[in-house]
């Protein structure tokens, strides 16, 4: 194998592949990143056995063919390398060397057969659909944060994707929760994507995948199995299995009864809730809502530390109520709100309540009480 | 106790406070920042009880009088308020707390009382001089990456700070060192600082002090005796003990018959230096020079993961040298030189190394050598 490529090229061929790779392997091959010339490009591919991404890049193949490098080594070097530069790449089999050429830089890294490095399965995919970055952005966005982190309970380490009968018809949903709160976004169905199996995206895969979505003109090729969901751009293909497991229904989770509407400005609900949190005690972190006619009083009392208490201007009708949230669950949900305007619907202070941006239907939140 | 004070003010004067605040501590009171008001200003002041911070600031001082209450979560309040805020304070003697107000948020924090505060005992000054913040940033600045980190070797874990004897003169000196490398930086004596007795300023010191150092416009009135250090500004007073130990006779250290120059653009050095350690192993991070006629070779050779290897076009007219050092020392003194080219002067491959700013006299660094 013998290419040449730009040093820019190959970087952002490089970072998106590295990130998927663990710092800690048993399995040396997967610390290596296998790179393949054939025609006018390069593929990169990485993996952790449970992720793979594959990244192509254009370079002047001299010589097709295709070696293993450290990840994070090759990364590292190429990062340094001085922008512009034209990174030239020769392998030498005999040795088992990788040589990298950049103006009078020279590198010979080890590397490791491209024989041994796995392969993933390949998948029958039941649907494959076409989906905006934005769309798919902002599923996982607003979703993400209410993914669970107890590994006993792995069937909730990822965002639940599938096809939900809503009101509007039928859409493509998320869903993430953790047991004390949960996040539900729609949005329309593509074509396509109608016969798509529920799957479970692990945190992981959601959070390689946010990496690709930045660019707004993206279109992303979704395909999806019982065991995998793979995400393609025309540079970069992630594929990634999916949790095996069942996702709760979390429709009952959802409360239909809650009559008492709070309308508050997100953001300023959000500082408030962050300053009267700061005297409350790391590990207890409750916030008391004290609804009463267009006032809402947030306040913490922290017998160690002391106490806080805010005032907002809100827009409440209903009779009055005292509720406590954890804080941090409270701020997660108020960051989600793109509008001005958060919507909260109680019930009574034992009542998991609901979260709504404006008048939007399309996301929504629960959060659970706690005791205060 | 009663005041107000403008948000930004009160901010300022906190942060100066509370950083020298240690996370944990056993003494609970020493967790707190002291505010005291009367006349026209509140002076906050925090101790470790070897560093001592007092801060000042402008106020309407309703009720003179003073109070201790947890530096970070006070800190933390004030740092969360708006912008432009005006912040009240009130002390409720009887019920132990510290009334917080600004707009509709409201803190009552725990206070402990100000009688137990510790007080930092007195010193007799034996110098007292003015230094430009340029002069004692630049002493500060080139001379701490070097300080030592040994726990056991209490004597190098701060800046040797004292009067010496150099062609030009008496000079105001600074020198670290952890042993394999050290760092000596001179100023003109400050008149008023002849009789200064040398001591050892804490890295925590150095640290805290530098924090103060960015306003080019100050003057920094110096204090010295034999047991502590004092730095103050007209709005901060900052008193430090300083480390009870004898500082070794490091002029022993500084090769004086080193005759092999080498002349190198400070910034390329430090880049070649730094791609062609990314192969070295995290523990040896060894890097070799090889010198011939004005050219150098910076090499790495680690066995599992490869090699690297940099040519740079150098000043260099002595007979060929290979002598090898640890990559981060290069690179930290690399980082020191302002002007455009570092000087380096060898000897053997087994002996230290010498490196100055191009033409400058006033900071030099010497580096041990490593087996290569």
């Amino acid at each position: 194998m013998k290419f040449s490529i730009e040093r820019a090229a190959l970087l952002k061929a490089v970072s998106q592949a590295q990130a998927v790779v663990e710092r800690r392997n048993t399995i040396p091959i997967l610390a290596n990143v296998l790179m393949e010339a054939e025609g006018d490009r390069v593929r990169f591919k990485a993996t952790d056995l449970d992720i793979e991404v594959i990244d192509s890049a254009p370079a002047q193949v001299e010589r097709a063919g295709g070696t293993t490098v450290s990840a994070v080594l090759f990364h590292e070097i190429v990062r340094k390398l001085p922008d512009g530069a034209l990174v030239q790449l020769e392998e030498d089999q005999a040795a088992g060397r990788l040589s990298v050429t950049a103006g009078r830089s020279h590198f010979s890294l080890a590397t490791l057969a491209r024989e041994d490095f796995p392969m993933m399965a390949s998948s029958d995919y039941a649907a494959n659909f076409s989906c905006d970055a934005p769309v798919l952005r902002r599923l996982f966005d607003k979703t993400r944060f209410a993914i669970s982190t107890e590994e006993t309970r792995y069937y909730l380490n990822g965002v639940y994707m599938h096809v939900a009968e809503a009101e509007g018809g039928r859409m493509l949903r998320c869903v993430a929760t953790d047991g004390h709160r949960l996040a539900r976004v729609d949005a329309p169905l593509p074509a396509g994507a109608e016969e798509m199996p529920g799957v479970i995206v692990p945190r992981k895969t959601v959070d390689q995948m946010r990496k690709l979505l930045d660019d707004d003109d993206l279109q992303i090729a979704v395909s999806v199995s019982e065991t995998k969901i793979r995400f393609a751009t025309p540079d970069i293909t992630l594929t990634s299995k999916v949790i095996d497991g069942t996702f709760p229904d979390y429709a009952r989770v959802i409360p239909s009864g809650n009559t008492r509407k709070l309308e508050v400005d997100a953001a300023d609900f959000a500082k408030a809730v962050d300053r009267v949190a700061t005297v409350s005690s790391e590990r207890s972190r409750a916030v008391k809502l004290s609804l009463d006619e267009d006032r809402l009083t947030l306040s913490v009392n922290a017998p160690d530390s002391g106490a806080a208490e805010e005032e907002l201007a809100v827009a409440y009708g209903d009779e009055k109520l005292e509720i406590g949230f954890n804080a941090k669950y409270l701020q997660e949900i108020a960051a989600q709100v793109d509008r001005e305007n958060a919507v909260f619907m109680f019930n009574g202070a034992g009542d998991p309540t609901l979260m709504r941006e404006g008048g939007d239907e399309s996301a929504i939140y629960v959060v659970m009480p706690m005791r205060v």
